[in-house]
């Protein structure tokens, strides 16, 4: 997967069972980010791909909002090649928070 | 059930139909928040008699919690004599979010 260059270093991902519901809660509580994970809902998503619900918002309110997302435990962010791929991490939550994405995502 | 004081203004509450999901979700992100509306989930409560997950803290905390779960349409805080009843807007919430409350309550 990974090109000549040396990947990205691993960013931190919470475990499974250190999965905070306030967490959550607060990174699903920005539309931005929320719309993030509606996208990636849908399926892994390369983070170049992945847009914000205001496109003029500088790269570093995106990073902001990946970052929020990753450390809360709904995103997993991995490097592939030169790029990064965002995966929701649906098994994780729903084995915490059973039944919370699914009411979420359809709100 | 006023006393022979003039009752509280009334407070802002909004209608079922404006409540938005992101609203409700930071007003949930809390702890001190989220205790809250678990306490006000087992019935009407009297504001007096709902406490915070930190007995210390100032009451202006405490009002500041209840303002943001009153705005995001969590809670309805009506005067009842001198004091205030706090009731969890469970149809309101149910109508508009479906199932939220319950999976957050058990989270």
């Amino acid at each position: 997967m990974s090109g000549s260059e040396s990947p990205p270093p691993d960013l931190f991902h919470p475990k499974r069972e250190d999965l905070v519901l306030t967490e959550v809660l607060f990174a699903l509580s920005d539309p931005a980010r929320l719309e993030i994970v509606r996208q990636v809902a849908g399926g892994t998503l390369d983070m170049a791909n992945c847009h914000l619900l205001n496109p003029s918002a500088p790269k570093s309110t995106k990073s902001h909002h990946m970052k929020v997302l990753r450390e809360a435990g709904l995103l997993r962010n991995q490097p592939a090649g030169r790029g990064r791929l965002l995966t929701l991490r649906e098994e994780d939550l729903e084995a915490r928070f059973p039944g919370l994405l699914r009411v979420v995502l359809k709100g």
